[in-house]
């Protein structure tokens, strides 16, 4: 084995555990939180309830909330110049994917000036950042836990991903009571965005056996647990889902993801799309499409998906993806790219586009623009 | 599920990983590092190597080696003069569980003062530690990645658990080329120690499904490769040790141990033996004792010790405890207490101090001090 590095944040967990946040903070050295969060959590009333926590504790508090769900350039550079002129001192991000990676791309800008952009690839990141608490309230971006902030470029419509230890949270409190206020369709993208990232990163090309472990931990709780989380709504499967979308967040952010995210970021910057929509639609393709170079482990996710079974690797690994493609699409969502893009006739640069992407680097196959068409046009 | 934490160092794992030490050291801010050490692995030649990458990055080093292989507490303060007078501003801890241990008791007072014994306990360390890197040579003690640092009150006779999230280091590097210079002798009774990590965390009162599932990962590395590791030395079965090790100290530096390690402190504090000569003597007895409250998980690990088997929870349970004990005769080492105590007249200080433990707390079964000398008789 190569040397490999593996980093998490510290993580407090449990149903309750964001009353820990203010003195969390002040442990940090917070006397001013710029927390950054979005409508959605502002109408669920969770907002109303951290800005309570902080001030109960006399920690001041500054709220930003111009976060779109796929976060833009400008707006990182909008809530970089309240933190500073706030004289905010720790940075809190309350959401989904959106305003966590917001808050990372906030506190790029803070601790080191610039433009986002200046910041996209890999270790682009060369000053510290701010003390930052993340308050994950989906059970999927894995983005509490990671290296990443995916921030779209506006003017290029990409969405880039920047990556770096830095970005890892000082602390990351998740309490999957947040989830109780989601509707079903999100915790199902949600789920299916933590089961692509344990997938993707289980056959990364820098998986170790510090990320296998926590990608295959995560592919059984959700595959245990996301049929009575939807139906059921029992608090008790919630929580398995949000340990599954935190072990998952630990794999990719140490493994690295494949073509599948490569492939939804630039759907995703280029026609605004709901990231946890795509997954369902390309994954399965993707995994096909990857096989050859997979067979043992994707044959390993097989056997998580249909329980034990006496059949050869490769057939195990066919039979698993196409029953996860049943799956998906008895969860009734859209399994065929044409219900989420307005035209096939634009596949060409979004695929070169997405070859470019550094999540491509781990993909366990070499894939070139075309490999990646012909996924689309499969998927399509 | 209670509100749970889970706290580990950022890792560098691999063969040759140890050649990230100086940028690492440095990225912390280092000038001048305190290396503490002892004299097995000077005569191993890792001291000079670990002198050679810090002064060819032109950072100055400071040398501690005063320590014995169970730390004490006047070795710790005579670390952290030296910490201050030779105005280092980074403690670099290489060797087993005893350097490792020793420097974050020199950290501890580097930046708190005071006596090492002010801080027994859970939770006492109140202000910042200097920045600390670990480079375990052991595949065993988990000190490296835990909050807990074992020292000796040479007064007292006590071996005093000292836990605190302030003891896990900013890194550790884990290089399993540090193996190859150990004997087989204690390349097993780390194995060992590390086995004893995983079960008593495993069915720790604390334990949580980020902890279990890394105990159980380190029972099943150490079951598959431990035997391999000793008889022909190959790397990558140490290898494998070394990310079990690991594991288990993911595991019980948040979950906690339980009454075995509460008498292998006593026994250590009292008569100065070997932390992993104790384990293969007192484990399978205490799991028998501990059985009752955690039936289901015992039977858990004697799956993995047994392989699949049809047949009751208690009983798969107990035959999974036997096979450990004939696993640890076959390893060759003792099984019996008295031979390593020089008399058994003592047994009952020794319990009533045992009790009094902070593992004794998330035991899974309430112990009393005459349940411990009831399990010290049995395994005599």
């Amino acid at each position: 084995m190569l040397v490999t590095k593996f980093a998490i944040p510290e993580i407090i967990f449990g149903k309750g555990s964001v009353k820990h946040l203010a003195p969390c903070a002040r442990r940090l050295g917070a006397r001013r939180v710029l927390l950054v969060s979005d409508a959605g959590l502002e109408k669920a009333g969770w907002v109303d309830m951290i800005k309570g926590l902080l001030e109960e504790d006399r920690i001041d508090c500054v709220y930003f909330s111009n976060v779109d769900s796929n976060p833009r350039d400008h707006q990182v550079h909008e809530g970089a110049a309240l933190y500073k002129d706030a004289q905010a001192d720790v940075i809190v991000g309350l959401g989904g994917g959106s305003p966590i990676d917001a808050a990372k791309g906030i506190a790029t800008i803070a601790g080191n000036g610039g433009q986002i952009r200046d910041y996209e690839g890999a270790n682009k990141i060369m000053r510290p950042l701010p003390p930052m608490i993340f308050i994950p309230s989906t059970a999927g971006s894995g983005s509490d836990m990671s290296q990443y902030s995916i921030i779209t470029d506006v003017e290029r419509q990409v969405k880039m991903s920047i990556i770096s230890r830095s970005l890892v949270p000082n602390l990351s409190i998740i309490d999957p009571t947040m989830l109780t206020t989601k509707t079903s369709e999100l915790i199902i993208a949600s789920g299916v965005d933590a089961f692509a990232h344990a997938v993707e990163s289980y056959v990364s090309r820098a998986a170790s056996p510090f990320t296998e472990h926590q990608a295959l931990l995560a592919i059984r709780l959700i595959l245990d647990n996301m049929g009575e989380a939807v139906s059921t709504r029992s608090l008790q499967a919630l929580e398995q889902l949000s340990i599954a979308s935190t072990a998952a967040g630990m794999s990719f952010s140490n493994a690295g993801l494949g073509i599948g995210h490569s492939l939804a970021h630039s759907v995703g910057g280029r026609y605004d799309v709901l990231h946890g929509l795509v997954h369902p639609i390309l994954l399965p393709v993707v995994m096909r499409f990857n096989l050859p170079a997979a067979k043992e482990k994707m044959a390993r996710i097989g056997r998580e998906i249909l329980g034990p079974q006496v059949c050869p690797v490769g057939s195990l690994a066919e039979k698993g993806i196409e029953a996860l493609h049943e799956l998906f699409v008895s969860l009734g969502v859209t399994t065929r790219l044409r219900d989420i893009l307005p035209t096939n006739s634009e596949l060409e640069p979004l695929c070169r586009m997405a070859v470019r992407d550094t999540c491509t680097v781990t993909n366990p196959r070499d894939a070139h623009w075309s490999d990646l068409a012909r996924i689309c046009e499969e998927a399509w």
